[in-house]
């Protein structure tokens, strides 16, 4: 990717603070405004073409018990993304994203239409007991990962997932890239009570005691990764790429992000992070990130419903660079 | 208002909770369907129509100088609203609110058309020195305000303003009505450096010292009110009156909305705070209320540009609770 040069950032800055505003008054609004003009290389970025992409797989390490649900509502809830039922597709029809539902490698595939074939396996194997999936398997889930990250023509690439048992292949995959110990990172996930906390902290602590403290994240993917969490990794890098803002969802999708942000730092100025998960270790894999979500509304569902949340406030960034009048144009007064 | 009843309140939470979602999973999404569904006494509310009114005024107590800018900003920046170059306009756009701006009380009015005139006089006078404003003219705003915030057909009600000087205005209104004291209310405003940062806290200090310390609302707005700051209070009240949520903005607008909700405590339900301000005595006053704003982006504008950020998270929850799937419908496993 291309840096710009001193000229476009002398440019920006002018443009953004002869905005009739007092300076710096729009907050993350103009940091976000900043972020999309350099990635897209303009004063006058779009924000208008999204694409939300849901990663569906499902997890060798549910047999061990860490969720509320039961393993059959990942399938489950393809068919109601399918049907248009989610709060994922309700919140992308309020922003006009065009939805993907891709199946990263679900126990069985589903027979209705509209889901993109991504298949690895029928779900991983199971952590507690090796590795989930293999290093190869690893690189053909970024390579595939990276194509959808990058086809077509969009400004903003909004990602999410769903499979049953993910928060705890989240918090691994986490752990091993971040440092921070899987004690920290263990939550309550769909709703586990405090026996079901308990029992997926035990398990957690067993499978993560299977490797060295940190590991590099194919390994760490290969380890403990879902597919989908690999897959979303790579349509981060994809997207990146493609100068497109990856609208990085909560807990599961950071996993992700902290595993592309590994492959190539030069990337992180293409990532939003969108939303503190309420699963109390999001802040801290957030923290060893160095980022700091937009927006702190207390979800926890997943599917990517707090990166669709976060579309209007990138638009407005867009608006505000694009619309705005200056002080100039406006014969406003400024500060004496 | 009437309360909605029992059986209301379970229908609420069964189609809430019915939703293909783990129990509480959308948060903050969740809460926001609930108080419209209970404000608009139905299971199916409508979060569409967005009028956003901007109430502009001058301040007697600018000539202390209290702020970074020329008290001529406050026309100028009228003009650019009517001109549709300012963030309001901008953020309005994006949404499709309807913007109304309105002359509280200017030092004189602008030629331009499209400026609602509810003139109370031309500027307030100095606080410094005595009271604002006249308690008739405070009912008399309360008044005008209250037909602003009831007229038309409107789901939501969002709110702003423009004020060179407002707020010294708002903090020292808000000290009054929470007994936070005046120098953890006082702030940079549109852009203070540190010296004029000290300045401005002498002169409120000396203004709050004319009065006790606690005064009720008609007496504070009276003392130190802006003639938009009171006729905001009003809009809010003829808004909640008529069902309308109320989108308070940042740290001018919870000033009006302190002095609302001591006027009519059971409106609290029509009451959204929607932005954090990075005036640091925000925090101590919506702290003072019990409110927890939706959004924390470091915005220190007015305009309401912080409220109608809000908005789609507004209509979020309301398309949650009208499109969203249920468990039954979908066909989806509920937690084991």
């Amino acid at each position: 990717m291309t840096e710009q040069g001193p000229a476009f950032e002398t440019s920006l800055r002018a443009a953004i603070d002869g905005k009739t505003k007092p300076l710096g008054a729009l907050g993350r609004i103009e940091t976000l405004a900043e972020q999309l003009a350099r990635l897209q290389g303009t004063l006058t970025p779009r924000a208008d073409r999204v694409r939300h992409i849901i990663f569906a797989a499902d997890h060798g390490i549910a047999e061990a018990g860490v969720s509320a649900y039961p393993q059959a509502v990942t399938r489950e809830m393809v068919k109601n993304f399918l049907a248009g039922g989610a709060a994922a597709n309700v919140f992308a029809r309020q922003v006009g994203a065009e939805l993907a539902v891709v199946d990263a490698g679900m126990i069985a595939p589903v027979e209705t239409d509209g889901v993109m074939d991504r298949r690895l396996g029928a779900g991983t194997a199971n952590a507690l007991k090796g590795p989930a999936m293999a290093p190869e398997t690893v690189a053909r889930a970024i390579e595939l990962g990276r194509a959808l990250g990058g086809e077509g023509a969009f400004d903003l690439i909004s990602l999410g997932e769903m499979g049953i048992g993910n928060t705890s292949s989240a918090a691994l995959v986490s752990s091993k890239l971040t440092g921070v110990a899987i004690a920290d990172l263990v939550g309550r996930g769909t709703g586990l009570d405090d026996a079901g906390l308990a029992a997926k902290a035990a398990v957690l602590e067993q499978a993560a005691a299977r490797t060295p403290a940190r590991l590099d994240a194919p390994e760490a993917l290969a380890e403990y990764g879902g597919y989908e969490i690999a897959m979303m990794a790579g349509a981060m890098l994809g997207a990146g790429e493609a100068r497109r803002l990856v609208l990085v969802d909560g807990y599961i999708a950071t996993a992700a992000a902290a595993a592309a942000l590994e492959l190539a730092p030069h990337l992180r100025r293409a990532f939003v992070f969108a939303h503190r998960s309420e699963e109390p270790g999001h802040a801290r894999v957030c923290a060893a990130l160095g980022v700091s979500p937009l927006l702190d509304l207390g979800l926890r569902l997943g599917e990517g419903t707090g990166a669709l949340l976060a579309v209007p406030l990138i638009r407005a960034a867009a608006a505000m660079l694009n619309e705005m009048a200056s002080f100039e144009s406006a014969g406003v007064s400024r500060a004496e």
